[in-house]
């Protein structure tokens, strides 16, 4: 198993990211193999500093990188030898068996979009987020941001992709899917919502418990809740600031403090043709480390086969 | 000035409602009256209960009730003598300077919308939520979930909306009004959300201070923040369920605590011909005491007047 990794992608890189493959590396078995993708003096200084020799990494030296607040289909088309490029090309050329990056998560979107594509069938691939519960179960958010505008067939699609990862990735038997809406009848929510219920209630493809609604985020009523990223994106944010108020405030809790992004680093890209892992741009060493995990589970759980496959025998839900 | 206040809404009405009249009461000046809406028979029951005489309020008896779950539109063409549909009767009668319940937020919409009506030119009233800050202040939302599916245009009327309520009841001077969205750039967002920043850009009414984030409620970055009802909606329901757990986690921490509705207890249906409060439907006398204060101050502060002379010059927006 190679996995990509990308020196150089989040604000704290390449320190933090090179500090959280190396605790990584003590973890992970002598085949899973971390790929260094960015600057190598940089990156071999560092591994140096924490008393490795440079044969515990593999290293592919890239000299551009795409900024935080590059736009991302220029920035992809124009930096042919940023790290996130070069990723994508050994990914698409399977050299890789994941990629992974705290960088610019638009050009990550584009980049996997144009190297390794989307899965046939899927309209828009998503992006996801992990949220716990106080219960110390997980639920699983998607869209967390990814996809604004969303039709009620790729509603549809994202609750297909969710239950996949949730099922496959994060070991949930038979995962409730819920839809988020403003009300738990299902004449309640905006167009999209009600006409995605009705395509999701037919499909009796898994276990759709109907709408859910803001609170039952921190509720065990679903696994996992579907949205358009625009929602989801807001809620993810507002989590957030919660977190950090009452980091400020000096309130410690050992379930708000399990909301911190540095538990599940990152999250994968679901729809498209290999694993690809997004960070936080924030993220830091303990960040970067969960980052490759999610990545080792995302390639062992064969998460992309199996979406494939389902996404081959998938009937076009019928509006 | 007479408030008209629906005995029988909410949960635990008529109790809590009486209960919270009554805390009112004590602080009201004298001319600032409490017309009772619902069983005179329980309410005077209960207002004696409290050591108080039949004469400190006023009684209007009424024989139904509507539901918390009742389908709103049929419920009030229904049940004409209901608590809620006697109360909008007296309001656009003007035998009434306010209307307050805790009711079904439905049928109090279509009741507004049917009595009192819109204000020429408000293409969808709005209910709105306070959020308060960390710093002390209090943060403005909506639409808090009356209105899904919302068009650019709506979206800059309830700018409009918000800020003169942020300015003429909360009392803060140049509010910042702000754009929820999903990216602080201009063109980050989705459609709906793009086009209404740019009409708010260019209609240079109010300082508009661009998109704000789902972690901006709980900074200190914009006074109003405008939304459409559904994400108002989610996130608001989201803020309440960090409250619950926080509180079954045993954490007591002062801001935290001021986020309890019941300090806010009701909230305007702004855009329409009279005050019109809604409270929370599990409201404690401590909301439906709040309720009544909201009443006052709006009825106080000529809320309506001015919408309506603010809306009789707003030339329209060119999209």
């Amino acid at each position: 198993m190679r996995i990509g990794f990308d020196v150089m992608g989040g604000d704290f890189a390449p320190k933090e990211a090179i500090a959280g493959a190396i605790q990584a590396y003590h973890e992970l078995k002598s085949d899973e193999r971390i790929v260094f993708i960015g600057d190598k003096e940089q990156a071999l200084a560092l591994v140096k500093e924490h008393g490795l020799a440079e044969d515990a990494f593999d290293f592919v030296h890239t000299t551009e990188v795409i900024g935080m607040g590059e736009h991302p289909t220029k920035a992809i088309q124009q930096k042919r030898n940023s790290s996130i490029s070069i990723g994508f090309g050994l990914l698409a050329k399977k050299e890789l068996d994941a990629f992974v990056s705290a960088g610019n998560t638009g050009a990550m979107l584009v980049g996997s979009m144009f190297s390794v594509k989307p899965i046939e069938g899927v309209i828009r691939p998503s992006i996801t987020a992990i949220i716990p519960k106080p219960n110390g179960k997980f639920g699983l958010l998607l869209d967390a941001g990814a996809n604004a505008d969303c039709k009620p067939d790729v509603l549809y699609q994202f609750a297909v992709l969710g239950y996949l990862m949730a099922k496959n990735v994060m070991g949930i038997e038979n995962p409730r899917v819920g839809l988020l809406s403003i009300g738990e009848e299902k004449e309640k929510g905006n167009l999209v919502t009600i006409s995605a219920h009705h395509i999701l209630e037919e499909s009796n493809q898994f276990n759709f418990i109907g709408n859910v609604e803001g609170r039952d985020f921190l509720s065990d009523k679903a696994d996992v809740i579907v949205c358009e990223g625009f929602v989801g994106n807001v809620v993810l944010k507002a989590f957030e600031s919660v977190y950090y108020v009452m980091k400020k405030r000096g309130i410690s809790d050992e379930y708000f403090d399990s909301m911190n992004y540095e538990n599940y680093g990152g999250t994968p890209i679901l729809g498209v043709n290999a694993p690809v892992i997004i960070g936080h741009g924030i993220s830091n060493a303990k960040a970067f480390k969960n980052m490759i995990f999610s990545a080792r589970d995302v390639i062992n759980s064969k998460l992309c086969e199996i979406i494939r496959e389902e996404f081959k025998n998938l009937v076009p839900p019928t509006q």
